[in-house]
């Protein structure tokens, strides 16, 4: 038996490569719509006794019983990506969700979906399958997790709307092991459609709103797209510490309480700490510094990290993860910046080429040109930005810092210029930066202190530290800082220590600029921000 | 010239494998308090004008000027703990602590640290060094950082009381990079003793205690024990996710910030957020079991984990480090327990063939046996350790959970008959365990559970969770958990959700139970506890 399907909505026309017409969207809202409206209308999905017909299935299909472990029997389950046709012949056992399902007759086609990939199942009533069963597989709802047993098959024809398109699974058992409600909040094909054009006002109506999306998270995240961001994220994280470990690194955990909010105490949560009051830390910066002058030398934390702005942007969390290191240097701070440098390099590189697969998925539903990097990375000097944006008739003061416009800016000119996504930039001037940075020796105005981008939004600040405790005062003096409130940090450099920079990663910026999206709420499994605790 | 010197005071015969006597002791606390004094009435460090006496090693010592990054040179810096009789005959530049000096006539003998690696280093006036740079060196506050040229020169009686005990070095130059204040709230050395033996109050005096150490956080954390126990700890996450990324497992991040206390409200922390209240969470384990309902597979994530429990024990920590995973299974929960046991296997055999070194130097201050383990690990159900109890001795009921003695004694049971300090006890009480907990399909006073062991210590809690929405409401109803408040936990199942297990362990636990170490408070870097906030 050999059976394929044509694409016939257009969902399916566009999966095989048509761009969908804004007919065709219409009519696949209303198809989604009457599938769900009939769904939930369905009595019973237990396997029905048919007085006037023997089930030449029985046995073969159901509803198993709750999974408590009463069973231990080895079975050997297939992964759906690794099907193939050199499985064709073969009869395996796959558990997937229950993507789609269409009845034709004496048919029924699904696609059957485990993670990113998706293999069609046909069951067609004839020698070995019911009507009974047929009847019962077409009335199981959508997400369903369910343990299919099938004959691998080739086709004749690539199925374009499955990953796995070559082969197809002829169905002999179909078993429910745990049951979605049978109306879903959202379709998690209208949440893997790529972003309508700007004017293609009509497309909208079958796309999902942000909210909906982060409201319903646990079917959003189950999206190809949303399905590679969260492996993708992982891989930044791996490739951090696995270029931080190789320099010989050390890996430390800071306290997220804090007695004192050693920046001023603007944006800090407050937490009840059982008869007193603390704060959630905005950044381990304190407690890497300590480490650096407790003679770790080199030490990185990746760690949750908290700001109480209340800024609603698309790159603002209250809650986000930091990836920070500090390090101590021989002669000159440059040795550091050289360091995170490499470490970027080495994540762009790792990305590109460990997670081609991952990275193809999310630009299928978000394209976004491939990011571009030199090796070793761009350096430029503050007064060289102040003067491309200049020469792009930017007004703009030796000693301002750049606003947000302008780094987006300053981005597009370094593109445009140097063909890169990721540049440093360094030497700000001292008066935009905090009490703790260290002066430039040679002009006054500037400081060891450097931020780096990536397409024109800073990912990460850092700078060389004072690490004399007179000096450090002296600034904190001249910032306006309440040493008293300061004393512990100054306190930490009167011991000797060594001359140290560092600097402080977002890790979902990192995440939603290397694959250009639009948001960072794309990359945060489960974000917050000044409106949304939940869930 | 070769000059070596031999052990004189208390600490260096016991660095030289003597035992020290009480005698030695008090002496030894006496001169630390004797130097103290001298080096806080010392005016100046600054080489000086000597008007009848031309200085040969101008130039070749002093405080070095602030570093601002002002040189760009590249040096070849050497690591002390890579000097050796290889070295011999070379001039080398190393950058150290000044752990100690003391002068002799004419001759300053010092030992330079770095990390957990020292050396001796020898300046004696002659051909080459004035009686001035001798001066300066002598003077040099403890603890500051130097920078060194010296000649390596092999020794003819290794040099017990330093690491590199094969060489010494011949100053020829000798500058301060950071200066440490003269008076010390601690001396390292001090810091750095074995714990003493039960009665000798004598030999307490010159050991610091925990607050002392807690408060001085940046000095205590210089000793060699606390340079180990920190890298051990790093060494801890990097084989668990080391484990788990080679059996797929995805790495992720959950929020901190949590909006409902989801097992129930006692013991967590409030924090304002905004206009309104939040919470933070004692657990990543709701979104760990979203993050399986949203098709991950196999999640772990390493992340803070707070508990406002006012418990002021040497176990208990109000912020620590879980290292949580959690992984769906095809037919039985045991898929995840091997899983767990295995990674653990993976944990206790990488530390001990990669961290050997790290051990040694713990245990040299805190004497402890080797961790003892099984591949596979014992795997007890909990009627038999009920059993092992009652023939000790011990009165308890089937149902009822362990006590804390009950499992230090149940830790030493199986120590003496299994040989093994970390083992799984498997098929706990369903009375005593949380509401979500998936009850035993053959027995429903036992439930599908574990917790794991070291040294007598739980460090795991975990089990197969409910992942039917229906019996979760029952089994919560039945706990008196009010429904409404966890409701977005119940709606997490609702869209299908393949049965899973998993479970959350603490990382200074692990740390501190592998090194035998007696409190938390050593394995956590900077430990936050009920009385605790600080640094």
């Amino acid at each position: 038996m050999m059976v394929t399907e044509e694409p016939t909505t257009a969902q399916e026309a566009q999966e095989a490569g048509g761009a969908p017409s804004k007919k065709a969207l219409k009519k696949a809202a209303k198809e989604a719509d009457k599938a769900a409206k009939k769904e939930a209308s369905q009595a019973s999905r237990q396997p029905q006794d048919n007085a006037n017909e023997p089930d030449i299935s029985e046995g073969s299909y159901g509803e198993r019983p709750l999974n408590q472990s009463q069973d231990k029997t080895v079975r050997k389950v297939e992964k759906v990506s690794d099907l193939g046709v050199s499985n064709a012949t073969q009869t395996v056992w796959i558990r997937a969700r229950l993507h789609t399902s269409r009845a034709k007759g004496k048919q029924c086609f699904v696609v059957l979906r485990q993670g990113r990939s998706t293999i069609q199942g046909i069951i067609a009533v004839g020698e070995n399958t019911s009507k009974q069963m047929l009847k019962f597989v077409t009335n199981i709802p959508k997400e369903s997790i369910v343990d299919v047993r099938g004959l691998v098959q080739t086709v004749p024809k690539p199925i374009e709307s499955c990953t796995q398109s070559d082969v197809e699974l002829i169905c002999q058992e179909f078993w429910v092991v745990s049951l979605a409600e049978p109306r879903l909040p959202l379709q998690i094909d209208d949440a893997s459609r790529p972003t309508p054009e700007d004017g293609d006002e009509d497309a909208l109506s079958i796309r999902v709103n942000q909210d909906t999306r982060l409201d319903n998270r646990i079917l959003d995240l189950r999206t190809p797209a949303n399905q590679a961001i969260y492996r993708i994220e992982a891989g930044v994280c791996k490739l951090f510490r696995e270029a931080l470990e190789k320099k010989n690194f050390v890996e430390i955990h800071t306290p997220k309480i804090i007695s004192a909010a050693s920046e001023g105490g603007a944006n800090v949560f407050t937490v009840s700490y059982f008869k007193t009051s603390a704060f959630l830390a905005q950044s381990p910066q304190l407690y890497k510094q300590m480490a650096i002058a407790s003679d770790f030398d080199r030490v990185y934390t990746v760690g949750s990290v908290f700001r109480a702005e209340d800024s609603n942007t698309h790159r603002h969390l209250t809650e986000f993860v930091g990836l920070d290191l500090e390090m101590a240097f021989d002669t000159h701070y440059h040795e550091v910046v050289d360091t995170i440098g490499a470490t970027f390099t080495e994540i762009f590189r790792g990305l590109r080429d460990l997670y081609a697969d991952e990275i193809s998925a999310v630009n299928k539903q978000y394209p976004a040109s491939p990011f571009a990097f030199l090796d070793p990375p761009l350096r430029l000097e503050f007064p060289q930005a102040v003067e491309m944006l200049r020469e792009a008739g930017v007004e703009i003061g030796d000693e301002d810092d750049l606003s947000t416009p302008s780094e987006k800016l300053l981005g597009r000119l370094v593109k445009a210029k140097y063909d890169t996504d990721f540049f440093i930039l360094d030497k700000y001037p001292l008066v935009v930066r905090p009490f703790y940075t260290m002066p430039d020796p040679s002009n006054s105005k500037y400081s060891n202190s450097y931020d780096m981008f990536m397409r024109g939004e800073e990912i990460l600040s850092g700078a060389q530290r004072i690490h004399d405790p007179k000096l450090l005062s002296e600034r904190a003096k001249h910032h306006g800082v309440d040493l008293e409130k300061i004393k512990s940090y100054i306190d930490a450099f009167k011991y000797g220590c060594p001359p140290h920079a560092g600097g402080g990663i977002g890790l979902e910026r990192v995440t939603m600029l290397y694959l250009g999206l639009d948001n960072i709420r794309k990359t945060s499994m489960f974000p917050r921000d000044p409106k949304r605790l939940t869930p």
